[in-house]
Protein backbone atom coordinates (compact mmCIF):
# COMPACT_ATOMS: atom_id res chain seq x y z
CA UNK A 1 0.00 0.00 0.00
CA UNK A 2 0.99 3.58 -1.07
CA UNK A 3 2.61 5.67 2.04
CA UNK A 4 2.26 8.55 3.43
CA UNK A 5 4.85 9.90 5.89
CA UNK A 6 2.86 13.07 7.22
CA UNK A 7 2.25 15.32 10.45
CA UNK A 8 -1.23 16.20 11.36
CA UNK A 9 -0.94 19.80 10.88
CA UNK A 10 1.44 20.11 8.39
CA UNK A 11 0.30 22.17 5.44
CA UNK A 12 2.23 20.94 3.26
CA UNK A 13 1.51 16.95 4.32
CA UNK A 14 -2.29 18.26 4.15
CA UNK A 15 -2.02 19.37 0.33
CA UNK A 16 -0.37 16.05 -0.26
CA UNK A 17 -3.98 14.56 1.32
CA UNK A 18 -5.80 15.98 -0.80
CA UNK A 19 -4.29 15.59 -4.08
CA UNK A 20 -3.86 11.81 -3.64
CA UNK A 21 -7.64 12.18 -2.71
CA UNK A 22 -8.42 14.01 -5.81
CA UNK A 23 -6.71 11.34 -7.80
CA UNK A 24 -8.27 9.14 -5.77
CA UNK A 25 -5.33 6.89 -5.14
CA UNK A 26 -5.61 5.05 -1.91
CA UNK A 27 -2.80 5.27 0.58
CA UNK A 28 -1.99 5.14 4.33
CA UNK A 29 -1.04 7.57 6.89
CA UNK A 30 2.22 7.08 8.93
CA UNK A 31 3.15 10.33 11.61
CA UNK A 32 6.14 10.54 11.59
CA UNK A 33 8.59 12.76 14.58
CA UNK A 34 10.56 14.80 12.12
CA UNK A 35 12.38 16.24 15.45
CA UNK A 36 13.46 12.73 16.56
CA UNK A 37 15.27 12.91 13.34
CA UNK A 38 14.74 8.37 12.92
CA UNK A 39 17.65 7.05 11.37
CA UNK A 40 15.66 4.89 8.54
CA UNK A 41 13.17 8.32 7.98
CA UNK A 42 16.29 10.34 7.43
CA UNK A 43 17.76 8.09 5.06
CA UNK A 44 14.12 8.58 2.65
CA UNK A 45 14.54 11.92 3.09
CA UNK A 46 17.97 13.61 4.09
CA UNK A 47 16.07 16.78 4.47
CA UNK A 48 14.61 15.31 7.69
CA UNK A 49 10.63 16.86 6.42
CA UNK A 50 7.21 15.66 6.20
CA UNK A 51 5.61 14.89 3.19
CA UNK A 52 7.51 11.82 2.30
CA UNK A 53 5.51 9.67 -0.08
CA UNK A 54 6.49 6.08 -0.65
CA UNK A 55 4.95 4.27 -4.07
CA UNK A 56 4.31 0.52 -4.29
CA UNK A 57 7.15 0.08 -5.93
CA UNK A 58 9.69 1.31 -3.52
CA UNK A 59 9.77 4.67 -5.16
CA UNK A 60 10.37 7.74 -2.66
CA UNK A 61 9.74 11.55 -2.91
CA UNK A 62 10.00 13.97 -0.68
CA UNK A 63 8.93 17.39 -0.99
CA UNK A 64 5.18 18.18 -1.35
CA UNK A 65 6.16 20.08 -4.24
CA UNK A 66 8.35 17.50 -5.80
CA UNK A 67 5.41 14.55 -4.59
CA UNK A 68 2.52 16.69 -6.44
CA UNK A 69 4.56 16.99 -9.83
CA UNK A 70 5.32 13.56 -9.65
CA UNK A 71 1.66 12.69 -9.42
CA UNK A 72 0.05 15.01 -11.72
CA UNK A 73 2.40 13.73 -14.04
CA UNK A 74 2.12 9.82 -13.41
CA UNK A 75 -1.87 9.99 -12.63
CA UNK A 76 -2.52 13.16 -15.28
CA UNK A 77 -6.24 12.71 -14.14
CA UNK A 78 -7.60 14.66 -12.92
CA UNK A 79 -5.47 17.38 -13.86
CA UNK A 80 -4.64 19.62 -11.26
CA UNK A 81 -2.15 21.89 -12.90
CA UNK A 82 -3.73 22.33 -16.15
CA UNK A 83 -3.08 21.04 -19.92
CA UNK A 84 -0.80 24.36 -20.95
CA UNK A 85 2.29 26.01 -19.83
CA UNK A 86 0.40 29.26 -19.39
CA UNK A 87 -2.12 28.11 -16.92
CA UNK A 88 0.24 25.76 -15.17
CA UNK A 89 2.16 28.96 -14.45
CA UNK A 90 -0.70 30.40 -13.16
CA UNK A 91 -1.26 27.67 -11.11
CA UNK A 92 2.57 27.30 -9.52
CA UNK A 93 2.72 30.74 -9.37
CA UNK A 94 -0.79 30.93 -6.59
CA UNK A 95 0.90 27.39 -4.88
CA UNK A 96 3.79 29.68 -4.49
CA UNK A 97 2.31 32.45 -3.19
CA UNK A 98 0.82 29.88 -0.30
CA UNK A 99 3.78 27.65 0.13
CA UNK A 100 6.41 30.29 0.49
CA UNK A 101 4.37 33.56 1.26
CA UNK A 102 1.27 32.98 2.74
CA UNK A 103 3.67 30.15 4.88
CA UNK A 104 5.89 32.97 6.07
CA UNK A 105 3.36 35.67 6.80
CA UNK A 106 0.64 33.45 8.29
CA UNK A 107 0.62 29.35 8.68
CA UNK A 108 4.00 29.65 10.87
CA UNK A 109 3.37 32.70 12.82
CA UNK A 110 0.26 30.91 14.26
CA UNK A 111 -0.15 27.10 13.59
CA UNK A 112 3.61 27.22 13.88
CA UNK A 113 3.57 29.38 16.81
CA UNK A 114 0.83 28.16 18.78
CA UNK A 115 0.98 24.22 17.60
CA UNK A 116 4.34 23.27 16.54
CA UNK A 117 6.27 25.14 19.54
CA UNK A 118 4.07 23.70 22.06
CA UNK A 119 4.28 20.81 21.03
CA UNK A 120 8.33 20.42 20.09
CA UNK A 121 8.12 22.07 23.79
CA UNK A 122 10.85 24.96 22.20
CA UNK A 123 8.55 27.41 24.59
CA UNK A 124 6.13 30.03 24.67
CA UNK A 125 4.34 31.55 21.44
CA UNK A 126 5.77 34.98 20.66
CA UNK A 127 3.13 37.39 20.86
CA UNK A 128 4.87 39.81 18.45
CA UNK A 129 4.46 36.19 16.16
CA UNK A 130 1.11 36.02 16.57
CA UNK A 131 0.14 39.88 16.47
CA UNK A 132 1.74 39.57 12.70
CA UNK A 133 0.23 36.27 11.59
CA UNK A 134 -3.15 37.41 12.43
CA UNK A 135 -2.62 41.39 10.96
CA UNK A 136 -1.00 39.51 7.92
CA UNK A 137 -4.53 36.80 7.55
CA UNK A 138 -6.92 39.19 6.53
CA UNK A 139 -5.00 40.68 3.40
CA UNK A 140 -4.76 36.95 1.98
CA UNK A 141 -8.38 36.40 2.78
CA UNK A 142 -9.02 39.52 0.56
CA UNK A 143 -6.99 38.27 -2.07
CA UNK A 144 -8.84 34.66 -2.24
CA UNK A 145 -11.77 36.79 -2.69
CA UNK A 146 -10.13 39.18 -5.61
CA UNK A 147 -9.77 36.46 -7.16
CA UNK A 148 -13.15 34.17 -6.62
CA UNK A 149 -15.08 37.28 -7.63
CA UNK A 150 -12.90 36.82 -11.26
CA UNK A 151 -12.82 33.39 -10.94
CA UNK A 152 -14.97 30.07 -10.40
CA UNK A 153 -11.84 28.61 -8.17
CA UNK A 154 -8.24 30.49 -7.27
CA UNK A 155 -6.70 29.79 -10.83
CA UNK A 156 -9.35 30.01 -13.24
CA UNK A 157 -12.41 27.76 -14.28
CA UNK A 158 -11.08 24.62 -12.41
CA UNK A 159 -10.44 23.26 -9.39
CA UNK A 160 -6.82 23.04 -9.08
CA UNK A 161 -3.39 22.67 -6.79
CA UNK A 162 -4.17 26.31 -6.09
CA UNK A 163 -7.09 25.75 -4.12
CA UNK A 164 -5.87 22.81 -2.30
CA UNK A 165 -2.39 24.50 -0.93
CA UNK A 166 -4.29 27.58 0.04
CA UNK A 167 -7.23 25.61 1.40
CA UNK A 168 -4.20 23.26 3.07
CA UNK A 169 -2.82 25.95 5.15
CA UNK A 170 -6.14 27.81 5.96
CA UNK A 171 -7.41 24.66 7.44
CA UNK A 172 -4.46 24.40 9.85
CA UNK A 173 -5.68 28.02 10.91
CA UNK A 174 -9.23 26.89 11.48
CA UNK A 175 -8.12 23.65 13.14
CA UNK A 176 -7.06 26.14 16.02
CA UNK A 177 -10.03 29.02 15.73
CA UNK A 178 -7.89 31.42 13.90
CA UNK A 179 -9.92 32.57 10.58
CA UNK A 180 -11.95 35.03 10.94
CA UNK A 181 -14.71 34.19 9.05
CA UNK A 182 -17.64 36.34 9.67
CA UNK A 183 -16.09 39.18 8.67
CA UNK A 184 -14.14 37.27 5.18
CA UNK A 185 -18.00 36.22 3.57
CA UNK A 186 -16.32 35.53 0.05
CA UNK A 187 -13.56 33.53 1.14
CA UNK A 188 -15.61 31.75 3.34
CA UNK A 189 -17.89 30.55 0.41
CA UNK A 190 -14.85 29.20 -1.79
CA UNK A 191 -14.01 27.42 1.62
CA UNK A 192 -17.40 25.93 2.44
CA UNK A 193 -17.19 24.60 -1.29
CA UNK A 194 -13.69 22.95 -0.53
CA UNK A 195 -15.00 21.57 2.66
CA UNK A 196 -17.44 19.73 0.94
CA UNK A 197 -15.66 17.94 -1.39
CA UNK A 198 -14.72 14.13 -0.86
CA UNK A 199 -11.21 14.71 -0.72
CA UNK A 200 -11.28 16.93 1.95
CA UNK A 201 -13.11 15.02 4.36
CA UNK A 202 -10.30 13.09 6.02
CA UNK A 203 -8.77 16.36 6.86
CA UNK A 204 -11.71 17.25 8.60
CA UNK A 205 -12.03 14.34 10.81
CA UNK A 206 -8.28 14.91 12.20
CA UNK A 207 -8.21 15.38 15.91
CA UNK A 208 -5.04 15.59 18.01
CA UNK A 209 -5.11 14.14 21.46
CA UNK A 210 -5.00 17.29 23.79
CA UNK A 211 -6.02 19.82 20.71
CA UNK A 212 -9.60 18.95 19.95
CA UNK A 213 -10.63 21.46 16.77
CA UNK A 214 -13.53 23.85 17.62
CA UNK A 215 -17.05 22.37 16.59
CA UNK A 216 -17.01 24.56 13.59
CA UNK A 217 -14.34 23.13 11.88
CA UNK A 218 -15.46 19.81 10.69
CA UNK A 219 -18.86 21.38 10.25
CA UNK A 220 -20.12 22.13 6.48
CA UNK A 221 -22.07 24.47 7.44
CA UNK A 222 -19.81 26.86 9.37
CA UNK B 1 12.85 41.08 -26.36
CA UNK B 2 12.15 38.73 -23.73
CA UNK B 3 12.49 40.62 -20.26
CA UNK B 4 13.86 39.01 -17.03
CA UNK B 5 13.28 41.61 -13.94
CA UNK B 6 15.95 40.48 -11.49
CA UNK B 7 18.95 41.54 -8.88
CA UNK B 8 22.24 40.78 -9.30
CA UNK B 9 22.60 39.00 -6.13
CA UNK B 10 19.43 37.52 -5.88
CA UNK B 11 20.22 33.35 -6.15
CA UNK B 12 16.43 32.77 -8.11
CA UNK B 13 16.91 35.40 -10.64
CA UNK B 14 20.50 34.15 -11.34
CA UNK B 15 18.61 30.57 -11.38
CA UNK B 16 16.31 31.80 -14.25
CA UNK B 17 19.57 33.55 -16.07
CA UNK B 18 21.41 30.81 -16.33
CA UNK B 19 18.66 28.44 -17.58
CA UNK B 20 17.64 31.36 -20.33
CA UNK B 21 21.69 30.71 -21.31
CA UNK B 22 21.37 27.03 -21.17
CA UNK B 23 18.68 27.08 -23.57
CA UNK B 24 19.95 29.94 -25.57
CA UNK B 25 16.82 32.20 -24.85
CA UNK B 26 18.10 35.64 -25.65
CA UNK B 27 16.64 38.25 -23.16
CA UNK B 28 17.40 41.53 -21.82
CA UNK B 29 18.12 42.33 -17.87
CA UNK B 30 16.31 44.60 -15.86
CA UNK B 31 17.03 45.49 -12.48
CA UNK B 32 14.27 46.19 -9.85
CA UNK B 33 13.92 48.02 -6.92
CA UNK B 34 11.66 45.50 -5.38
CA UNK B 35 11.56 47.42 -1.71
CA UNK B 36 10.34 50.55 -3.93
CA UNK B 37 6.91 48.68 -4.52
CA UNK B 38 6.61 50.72 -8.04
CA UNK B 39 2.84 49.77 -8.77
CA UNK B 40 3.71 48.95 -12.60
CA UNK B 41 6.20 46.00 -10.92
CA UNK B 42 3.51 44.87 -8.12
CA UNK B 43 0.92 44.59 -11.18
CA UNK B 44 3.47 42.31 -12.82
CA UNK B 45 3.79 39.87 -9.76
CA UNK B 46 1.82 41.05 -6.47
CA UNK B 47 4.02 38.84 -4.31
CA UNK B 48 6.48 42.13 -4.99
CA UNK B 49 9.35 39.87 -5.99
CA UNK B 50 12.21 39.17 -8.58
CA UNK B 51 12.64 37.14 -11.03
CA UNK B 52 9.63 38.00 -12.99
CA UNK B 53 9.94 36.85 -16.94
CA UNK B 54 8.19 38.78 -19.41
CA UNK B 55 8.04 36.82 -22.71
CA UNK B 56 7.64 38.23 -26.32
CA UNK B 57 4.17 37.62 -26.57
CA UNK B 58 3.31 39.56 -23.21
CA UNK B 59 3.35 36.37 -20.68
CA UNK B 60 4.10 37.23 -17.26
CA UNK B 61 5.55 34.26 -15.16
CA UNK B 62 6.54 35.37 -11.59
CA UNK B 63 8.76 33.13 -9.36
CA UNK B 64 12.05 31.19 -10.00
CA UNK B 65 10.36 27.58 -9.84
CA UNK B 66 7.83 28.86 -11.67
CA UNK B 67 9.84 30.35 -14.62
CA UNK B 68 11.80 27.21 -14.70
CA UNK B 69 9.26 25.12 -15.07
CA UNK B 70 7.38 27.05 -17.73
CA UNK B 71 10.71 27.30 -19.84
CA UNK B 72 10.85 23.38 -19.27
CA UNK B 73 8.07 23.25 -20.94
CA UNK B 74 7.65 25.57 -24.02
CA UNK B 75 11.49 25.00 -24.44
CA UNK B 76 12.16 21.32 -23.58
CA UNK B 77 15.60 21.56 -25.29
CA UNK B 78 18.05 20.80 -23.60
CA UNK B 79 16.32 19.39 -20.90
CA UNK B 80 17.09 20.58 -17.40
CA UNK B 81 14.63 18.27 -15.34
CA UNK B 82 14.46 14.46 -16.90
CA UNK B 83 12.54 13.42 -19.20
CA UNK B 84 11.19 10.76 -16.76
CA UNK B 85 8.77 11.44 -13.25
CA UNK B 86 11.69 9.75 -11.04
CA UNK B 87 14.22 11.83 -12.43
CA UNK B 88 12.14 14.50 -12.45
CA UNK B 89 11.61 14.19 -8.66
CA UNK B 90 15.28 14.04 -8.17
CA UNK B 91 16.18 16.98 -9.56
CA UNK B 92 13.12 18.91 -8.03
CA UNK B 93 14.49 17.44 -4.68
CA UNK B 94 17.44 18.94 -4.91
CA UNK B 95 16.23 22.47 -6.37
CA UNK B 96 14.07 22.18 -3.42
CA UNK B 97 16.74 21.61 -1.50
CA UNK B 98 18.93 24.33 -2.64
CA UNK B 99 16.01 27.23 -2.98
CA UNK B 100 14.44 26.48 0.63
CA UNK B 101 16.81 24.57 3.02
CA UNK B 102 20.13 26.36 1.61
CA UNK B 103 18.38 29.27 1.45
CA UNK B 104 17.39 29.49 5.02
CA UNK B 105 20.46 27.95 6.67
CA UNK B 106 22.81 29.71 4.17
CA UNK B 107 22.26 32.04 1.76
CA UNK B 108 20.16 34.26 3.74
CA UNK B 109 22.38 34.14 6.69
CA UNK B 110 25.09 35.66 4.55
CA UNK B 111 24.49 37.14 1.38
CA UNK B 112 21.18 38.30 2.84
CA UNK B 113 22.82 39.82 6.36
CA UNK B 114 25.94 41.21 4.71
CA UNK B 115 24.73 42.43 0.96
CA UNK B 116 20.69 43.07 0.98
CA UNK B 117 20.61 44.06 4.66
CA UNK B 118 23.21 46.89 3.58
CA UNK B 119 21.80 47.95 0.41
CA UNK B 120 18.17 48.45 2.10
CA UNK B 121 19.28 50.20 5.37
CA UNK B 122 18.03 47.94 7.19
CA UNK B 123 20.78 48.03 10.05
CA UNK B 124 23.99 45.98 10.89
CA UNK B 125 24.41 42.31 9.51
CA UNK B 126 22.98 39.80 12.65
CA UNK B 127 26.42 38.27 13.74
CA UNK B 128 24.44 35.38 14.96
CA UNK B 129 23.44 34.77 11.62
CA UNK B 130 26.41 35.25 9.81
CA UNK B 131 28.11 32.80 12.66
CA UNK B 132 25.41 30.07 11.63
CA UNK B 133 25.47 30.60 7.95
CA UNK B 134 29.29 29.83 8.25
CA UNK B 135 28.33 26.89 10.47
CA UNK B 136 26.24 25.57 8.14
CA UNK B 137 27.91 25.97 4.44
CA UNK B 138 30.19 23.15 5.10
CA UNK B 139 27.72 20.59 5.59
CA UNK B 140 26.16 21.46 2.18
CA UNK B 141 29.64 21.60 0.75
CA UNK B 142 30.01 17.93 2.15
CA UNK B 143 26.67 17.21 0.34
CA UNK B 144 27.67 18.45 -2.72
CA UNK B 145 31.04 16.14 -2.56
CA UNK B 146 28.64 13.45 -1.78
CA UNK B 147 26.75 13.67 -4.78
CA UNK B 148 29.24 13.89 -6.86
CA UNK B 149 31.15 11.22 -5.68
CA UNK B 150 28.42 8.93 -7.02
CA UNK B 151 26.40 10.90 -10.08
CA UNK B 152 28.58 12.83 -12.78
CA UNK B 153 26.00 15.92 -11.60
CA UNK B 154 23.91 16.56 -8.52
CA UNK B 155 20.72 14.83 -9.46
CA UNK B 156 22.57 12.05 -11.72
CA UNK B 157 24.36 11.55 -14.92
CA UNK B 158 23.41 14.90 -16.55
CA UNK B 159 23.35 18.65 -15.84
CA UNK B 160 20.05 19.83 -14.76
CA UNK B 161 18.50 21.90 -12.55
CA UNK B 162 19.28 21.06 -9.45
CA UNK B 163 23.16 22.09 -10.43
CA UNK B 164 22.10 25.77 -11.24
CA UNK B 165 19.66 25.98 -8.08
CA UNK B 166 22.81 25.26 -6.41
CA UNK B 167 25.22 27.35 -8.38
CA UNK B 168 23.02 30.08 -8.22
CA UNK B 169 22.95 30.16 -4.64
CA UNK B 170 26.77 29.42 -3.87
CA UNK B 171 27.54 32.01 -6.61
CA UNK B 172 26.14 34.55 -4.27
CA UNK B 173 28.68 33.79 -1.51
CA UNK B 174 31.47 33.24 -4.05
CA UNK B 175 30.72 37.22 -4.83
CA UNK B 176 31.37 37.82 -0.96
CA UNK B 177 34.17 36.12 -0.50
CA UNK B 178 32.53 33.42 1.79
CA UNK B 179 33.12 30.05 0.46
CA UNK B 180 36.12 28.22 1.78
CA UNK B 181 36.83 26.22 -1.36
CA UNK B 182 40.28 24.91 -0.04
CA UNK B 183 38.82 22.65 2.15
CA UNK B 184 36.30 21.73 -0.10
CA UNK B 185 37.93 19.66 -2.85
CA UNK B 186 35.13 17.82 -4.62
CA UNK B 187 33.13 21.05 -4.32
CA UNK B 188 35.06 23.46 -5.72
CA UNK B 189 35.92 20.69 -8.85
CA UNK B 190 32.30 20.38 -9.47
CA UNK B 191 31.96 24.58 -9.20
CA UNK B 192 34.97 24.68 -11.81
CA UNK B 193 32.89 22.71 -13.97
CA UNK B 194 30.13 24.78 -13.49
CA UNK B 195 31.91 28.25 -14.12
CA UNK B 196 33.45 27.16 -17.64
CA UNK B 197 29.55 26.85 -18.82
CA UNK B 198 28.61 29.55 -21.25
CA UNK B 199 25.43 30.02 -20.00
CA UNK B 200 27.25 30.95 -16.44
CA UNK B 201 29.64 33.70 -17.73
CA UNK B 202 27.57 36.87 -17.63
CA UNK B 203 27.25 36.15 -13.94
CA UNK B 204 30.21 36.32 -13.35
CA UNK B 205 30.83 39.68 -15.19
CA UNK B 206 28.42 40.75 -12.37
CA UNK B 207 29.61 43.78 -10.57
CA UNK B 208 27.86 45.72 -8.12
CA UNK B 209 29.22 49.33 -7.37
CA UNK B 210 30.86 49.78 -4.46
CA UNK B 211 30.89 46.01 -3.95
CA UNK B 212 33.43 44.78 -6.27
CA UNK B 213 33.97 40.85 -6.12
CA UNK B 214 37.32 39.20 -5.12
CA UNK B 215 39.41 38.25 -7.94
CA UNK B 216 39.15 34.34 -7.51
CA UNK B 217 35.52 35.26 -7.79
CA UNK B 218 35.59 35.42 -12.09
CA UNK B 219 38.60 33.13 -12.47
CA UNK B 220 37.77 29.80 -14.02
CA UNK B 221 41.12 28.23 -12.26
CA UNK B 222 40.59 29.35 -8.79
Amino acid sequence: MRLLYHLLLSPFSRKVRVVLGEKDLPFELRAEKVWQRRPEFLALNPAAQVPVLVEDDGTVIADSGVITEYLEEVYPEPGLIGSDAKTGAEVRRLVAWFDLKFYREVTRNLTGEKVQKRFLGLGEPSSEAIRAGHANLPVHLDYIAWLTERRNWLAGDFFSLADVAAAAHISTLDYIGDVPWDKHGPAKDWYARIKSRPSFRALLADHIPGLPPPKNYADLDF
